[in-house]
């Protein structure tokens, strides 16, 4: 049996030596390139391929792969938005992806951020550039000062969750589906509305759906209280930048935590060699502001994550091309 | 009654004012300026003085007070070591402190150095700021895979304790005094060697005594894992900075969180224009590191800290004009 995958950064080469010595019946040949019409051939002789990218998988590429006789595609991440289902279906082929590999790399991300914002650190790191070692006027908030609205407790949010109150801040939470452990603790409040009243704090960990693109506009900005954190390890369309950047103007909101952006795919996996240099002006703006830190969506950037994102992509390809369905199947044709 | 104050910042005098709001029958004065001969005169007419320094309370200035009639000090911080009982004995003054004001905001300090370490977060503010938005080389490790080794568990190490597993990782401790909830827990190893043995990442909150400084020395960090992480937001000299250099450089010591330094009063608190004109060569070795995060002794610098300093002292202070014997007081001569 061979796989052959795609995209393979040097950061994964570790948990991918660790997954072939733990299957070592499996024949593994890999490229840093992604999947392209041009590179498609490589795979040639494989049973199935284990691919990354965040570019649209074109049809001429799958063409290639079901001529070569390869129908079996698992991709390291969640979102399969870049595949064409018609396509997966006309060439009979099967999808697996890997829905959860760490909600606390993220978790810890958002919480950090909040920390980071809460203390200053951005202020206190530019003096200690400056070779300030003074104590003024950095004072910083604490966490258990802080009320923080969590909003979305599936994977992520829960461990956010934890994570928070164990920094003892208090927490309050909203959902369309109520956890049934968050729902115990008495966690949930009823409506947007009343999270962004009550929360000094906001951190996002919703997906993305055609309801709440945008839910963080400039009405649901004047809803909440002044001098408010906004956190967004999620998705970047989520929030209005130009609402974002006018609350930042105003001092509504004090501080933002961004590993995702509107149009982050404008600025975010390239290199730019300064700030100044960003092209898309909104994120530049925001890039700028010692009050905001910016990620280029990295929260799940961790040793961790990318090792269960070698291994559960791998033993989903392995268990298709084995005839197995596995659990993280995102798409067959019957 | 009248209280006199000395050194106070301007990030005190919100709590200040809050203080002299509940106290309206207390006539309150200050100035920025700390106790010396040349100031000591200011706090004539009054019936104690609340002060802050880290520089020795001299004998004259002591005489100064003890000729206006005052006897009733109160400091807003912690420590009273720069106070000779002698002078306060033949004065007979009474002497109060501050014993805890926020074991939180220096826990979190700790935690959130250990998560920016373990993020990689300088090395990734250094990529941001030349314009770089890749994820590669910076990957990070998540604190649910860490064994955390905390020294003291005191006020502050039991906090850090609670946060550190909120964010998920295994704590293990040491103290020569065992608290109850902790061990009932049971974190606490036998010995320091033990615990240098076990913890990636370890963090100190022990007071400095005669026994334990430069606790952290060459053979101390010989007995660590590779790679171990330290943190230190306790006090300078229980640490060996040349020992923690050499670690640094051989690798062996991955990364370091230092709040406090050992002769920190060559640096802190003063505006050096860049780190190249830090005048202490060992303290300008550590600062230039990426993996070395250093605070000026800020950890404890929060809003709820500086409130509860004021609030404290002042109310100390009050206590002993009216003849009451507060639970801070640490020096009296009866
Ligand atoms: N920054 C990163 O690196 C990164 C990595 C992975 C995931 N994410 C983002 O994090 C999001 C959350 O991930 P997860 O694993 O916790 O997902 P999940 O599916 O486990 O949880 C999502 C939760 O959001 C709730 N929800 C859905 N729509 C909602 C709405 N309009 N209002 C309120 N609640 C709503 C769902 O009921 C669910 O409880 C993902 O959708 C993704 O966008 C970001
Ligand atoms: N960085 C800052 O801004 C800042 C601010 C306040 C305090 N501190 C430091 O933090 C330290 C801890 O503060 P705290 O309020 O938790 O004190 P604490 O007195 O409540 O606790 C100290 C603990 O250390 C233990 N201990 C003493 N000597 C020890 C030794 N040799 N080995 C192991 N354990 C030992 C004691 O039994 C106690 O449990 C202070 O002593 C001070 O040095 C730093």
């Amino acid at each position: 049996m061979k796989i052959f995958a795609y995209g393979i950064r040097d950061d994964e080469e570790p948990s991918l030596r660790n997954w072939k010595k733990a299957n070592p019946d499996v024949e593994v040949d890999h490229t840093d390139q992604t999947l392209t019409p041009a590179t498609a051939k490589l795979a040639a002789g494989s049973d199935g391929i284990v691919t990354l990218q965040t570019t649209p998988y074109d049809r001429e590429s799958l063409q290639i792969l079901n001529d070569e006789g390869i129908k079996n595609i698992s991709i390291r991440n969640v979102g399969y938005d870049n595949f064409n289902f018609d396509d997966l279906a006309d060439f009979d082929m099967k999808l697996t992806n890997v829905p959860v590999y760490s909600p606390n790399a993220i978790a810890e991300h958002a919480v950090l951020m909040i920390g980071r914002l809460l203390r200053r650190i951005p202020e206190v790191d530019v003096k200690f550039d400056n070779g300030d070692f003074t104590w003024a006027p950095t004072v910083g908030k604490e966490y258990r000062e802080q009320t923080v609205g969590v909003i979305g407790t599936g994977h992520i949010g829960r461990v956010a969750i934890q994570m928070l109150q164990g920094m003892g801040s208090k927490v309050i939470a909203y959902d369309v589906f109520h956890n049934e452990d968050i729902e115990k603790q008495g966690l949930y409040v009823d409506s947007l509305e009343e999270l962004y009243k009550e929360a000094d704090v906001i951190t996002l960990h919703v997906p993305l759906t055609s309801d709440n693109a945008y839910m963080i506009d400039e009405k649901a900005i004047s809803q909440m209280k002044d001098g408010v954190y906004i956190i967004n390890c999620a998705r970047g369309e989520l929030i209005s930048t130009d609402a974002l950047i006018a609350g930042l103007d105003s001092g509504k909101i004090a501080g933002a935590g961004l590993d995702v952006l509107d149009h982050e795919n404008n600025v975010f996996g390239q290199k730019w060699g300064s700030i100044d240099n960003l092209p898309d002006p909104k994120i530049k703006n925001l890039a700028e502001r010692i009050n905001v830190i910016m990620t280029p969506h990295n929260a799940f950037y961790t040793e961790t994550a990318i090792r269960n994102m070698i291994e559960i992509s791998f033993n989903s390809n392995k268990d298709l091309i084995e005839g197995k369905i596995p659990d993280t199947l995102v798409y067959s044709k019957k």
